[in-house]
């Protein structure tokens, strides 16, 4: 390291060594110094148009690139993004919460500068409880460690952190202290060697032993291992909702979504009719298990994340699923012969039934057969997430959503920094109207930089999953015309879709118009709901 | 009280008791129970577009009620309000956020519920750093005094606080502990006694007293009382920022807006030069002080307010604003021949220059004309307040800004909340493009409600404000077109102005529409400014 850097500059230049390229933010006062020293860097800064865009774009763009920076200002910027970050944390996604603040000598008898809330520490203490590690960059001789300590924590942990850095702070070069932090995250050998024999004798002993994989192993870019140990095995794989896609959903071995109820009915049974269940890197979460209508024997149950590994009742320490999943690669694991039901899952013909009303229904059996090798689907929170489960994804890791936290309005905005993380990729973006009224104005900044996803809103006058558990006039919206925002914009395409030819025909015209954003407005009945929905709804009466 | 009333029925009655008929939010389902308890009473819930847009709406409502109301789903709702509630704390305005939550039931064995994020708590423990009392009613028998604990903090302190009931908790009867809380705020009489004496002899004794009146004789109601003391004394009256229009601005002793050198030259000289100053409810917060720029003499200062009370460099412990101001009435003040330049403050007459490009100077020049005794301004951050700053509001407490916290989106949502405050009021929204793309589309919520604000977008493409500081890229935003936003909700009027005509005819057909919201874009050149940011930055430039 020269020892000449800047803090700011510093910083800049190790996101750039973790391959970070844009930066999310909105800019404001006391941010300002950074903003610039980002316009003289490598690193592009993505203004959205409000501070919630740009978490959630963060937010994507971690979870395609390994790691993800927003960067705003004193907290009505940071404060704005504590859902968004509280996100990132519930499900997993390293995204670096970059805010400037009052610098170190305006502080001094503690005057009411702007945008101050209680103390000058009060954004900190909110961030502490959000994020895995934060630092406030006040000192040159400690801000090299604390960087380094903050950062290895979100890649070891797959978290977001944050970094305050006093804005008279950003130009001051950096102390000394400059020795590499250890990084050591591996397992303690003798219990990985005791879990891994007990693991392979139980899924050897099984009759038919399962793998249901999770989002981690999207996180902890395990994706070529768990197809190895497929490949390997042959084992069937089904997949948690958050981890959709963690392996190519056209894969003869993928058994597609376990939901609990909300699922198919075949994934079902044969997740729970498994005598050996091997879950690796899955959250156990009620969205996960649908709604908890799971019904996992925790006898037949082999559970390994990062965050623990539990076999049958109990638990071992100090194991990384990197490791374990090594393990098991390595280890002497049987080649099975198994009879699944030909490519069930793929999707069948669709022919359009011309004046037909479009139902979810129909529109998603359309949407399954639209998908292309260069899609990724991305979808909002409702519906939009339950029908969308049900897609076939052609690669790896090309569906995204917040399936635990369940944060409304997350997919307009993460199609951004889905974009922006692999340029490669059109968004086809999912999204009820309730969700595309919190965010959906971000298409301004789809079309200030120059992107260009298509966004189905499935409109139907409402908060759709909520009206079955309690309906109300609060579960209703205003009326759009979502067709008519290109007009706004001066960018972009609108369709107003009623019927199964308007949809062909508005899926056609995006199919071919690449050059911005396209928009579906898509009018459904507000009664209308997937069939997943109403497998969970169907589950959760009979439960009452 | 009646004993078999549930805690969800019992918050409701609280409220409507406390002068409070809307509550603001979005449902989800932690909520849902608590939603439907709302839509079966008197309070009306008001659904905006996102929380964000709730939070402010509810925050401009406690400006004008005394007390505001918004309504949330657990943490993917909450946490979305992080920062609208943490302006309340900061500004002094009572807004009770109330939160659904999981249930006490399902919190047994810490399983990872949907919208969880580190802890159950997790909510709670970021809301009470930006509160002044917080509570989580899982107890039937202290809910009661939990209640009142709770939001007897948020009318003493008029600041934010938080209430959460667990989902399972809604319906339940509340206990038998309903012994009624003192609420005991008054003044030390000794203290009271000698501090009031001193100042009195001070003011009597002094050649040019004048008095600086801040926000909080807004939050206390203490108008009538501030009125009476010009009046019985004679004495000048200059305003802070953050409480701009306590006292009528046609006033004949108002001096007009005390904010360094960002305010007008005479009343900044007639402030500074005063040999007693006395400050009555003010923040003298950095942007009240016009970026520091502001020039007081300590030793000619008393400075009363509900958090301390100093007179030059003593401070006395133990007198409340309220008992204080008081008794400045019932003392034996002067009456004071004042001369002051006879309605200086008076816009003078506009004539329209046709086809000439409209200007921000001539715009507020205009506009000084323009509002009327039914009218509230609100005016977002940035050259809307600068420059709104100096318009003559007509009645007291007509003018909402956040003039302090200083959080961009405020201006739209918060016409909700004052017009649902008060439906004979029609608000004046001044609102900057970068600030109307983070909420604007809050216009949702104003169609649904048949509200009907006039709003003027200063349309300068990017944060103007930051431009003198620091120019790049990152204060550029794309340019939408604002008058075409009626036809994406079927209602309203827009109008697109360039040149001087074109704005007066917008504003006559928006003084004769009020069927609906009128949006004005007002294209200004993105390097003009107010005559008060011009003031501010010269000031600042002779400081670098």
């Amino acid at each position: 390291m020269e020892n000449n850097k800047s803090i700011g500059n510093y910083l800049i230049e190790r996101l750039l060594q973790l391959g970070v390229n844009h930066v999310f933010g909105v800019p404001g006062d006391f941010v300002l110094g950074f903003n610039k020293l980002l316009e003289k860097s490598e690193l592009e800064f993505i203004n959205t148009c409000d501070e919630q865009g740009a978490g959630f774009a963060a937010d994507a763009y971690a979870r395609l690139r390994g790691l993800g920076v927003v960067c705003v200002t004193y907290c009505v910027g940071g404060l704005k993004i504590a859902n968004t970050t509280a996100q990132c944390f519930a499900e997993k996604s390293p995204v670096v919460v970059i805010s400037g603040s009052p610098g170190v000598n305006e502080r001094t008898k503690n005057p009411l500068l702007h945008h101050k809330v209680k103390e000058f520490d009060t954004q900190y203490k909110v961030f502490q409880e959000i994020t895995v590690a934060s630092t406030v960059l006040d000192n040159p001789d400690t801000a090299y460690s604390e960087i380094e300590r903050v950062l290895t924590a979100a890649l070891r942990y797959k978290r977001p952190v944050y970094i305050e850095i006093p804005r008279d702070m950003v130009n001051v070069t950096l102390g000394a202290d400059n020795q590499p932090s250890s990084n050591n995250s591996s397992s303690n050998p003798d219990a990985l060697q005791e879990a891994l024999e007990e693991a392979v004798n139980l899924i050897n002993q099984a009759q038919h032993p399962v793998i249901l994989a999770g989002v981690e192993i999207h996180r902890f870019k395990l994706q070529e291992s768990l197809l190895k140990l497929v490949e390997k095995t042959n084992l069937p794989v089904a997949e948690t909702l958050l981890g959709k896609s963690v392996i190519n959903e056209m894969h003869p071995n993928n058994l597609g979504i376990y939901e609990g109820a909300m699922g198919k009915e075949f994934t079902r049974k044969y997740v729970e009719e498994s005598d050996c269940v091997i879950a690796l890197g899955t959250f156990l979460s009620d969205v996960n298990l649908g709604i908890f209508t799971a019904k996992l024997n925790p006898q037949s149950f082999i559970d390994v994340n990062s965050e623990k590994t539990s076999i049958h009742f109990h638990n071992y320490e100090d194991i990384s699923l990197v490791d374990f999943l090594n393990g098991l690669l390595n280890a002497d694991l049987k080649h099975r012969q198994v009879d699944l039901p030909s490519r069930f899952l793929l999707p069948t013909n669709f022919s359009v039934k011309p004046g037909e009303k479009i139902t979810v229904q129909r529109l998603f059996e359309r949407l399954n057969l639209f998908i292309s090798n260069d899609m990724i689907v991305i979808a909002d929170v409702g519906d939009a997430l339950f029908a969308g489960a049900d897609l076939v994804v052609h690669q790896k890791s090309r569906f995204l959503s917040p399936a635990y936290y369940a944060s409304l309005g997350f997919a307009v905005p993460a199609s951004i920094g889905a974009q922006m993380a692999n340029s490669t990729l059109r968004p086809l973006v999912l999204v009820g109207d309730g969700a595309f009224q919190m965010t959906g104005m971000e298409l301004s900044t789809i079309v200030r930089y120059g992107l260009n996803p298509i966004i189905i809103v499935l409109n139907n006058l409402g908060y759709g999953t909520e009206r079955p558990m309690q309906d109300g006039k609060f579960n209703d919206i205003l009326l759009w015309n979502y067709s008519q925002l290109p007009t706004i914009f001066n960018a972009g395409k609108g369709f107003d879709i009623r019927t199964e030819d308007e949809l062909e025909l508005g899926l056609e015209k995006s199919q071919t118009y690449t050059e911005g954003f396209c928009i579906l407005d898509v009018h459904l009945d507000p009664q209308d709901s997937s069939l997943a929905l109403k497998r969970l709804t169907k589950a959760l009466r009979e439960k009452v």
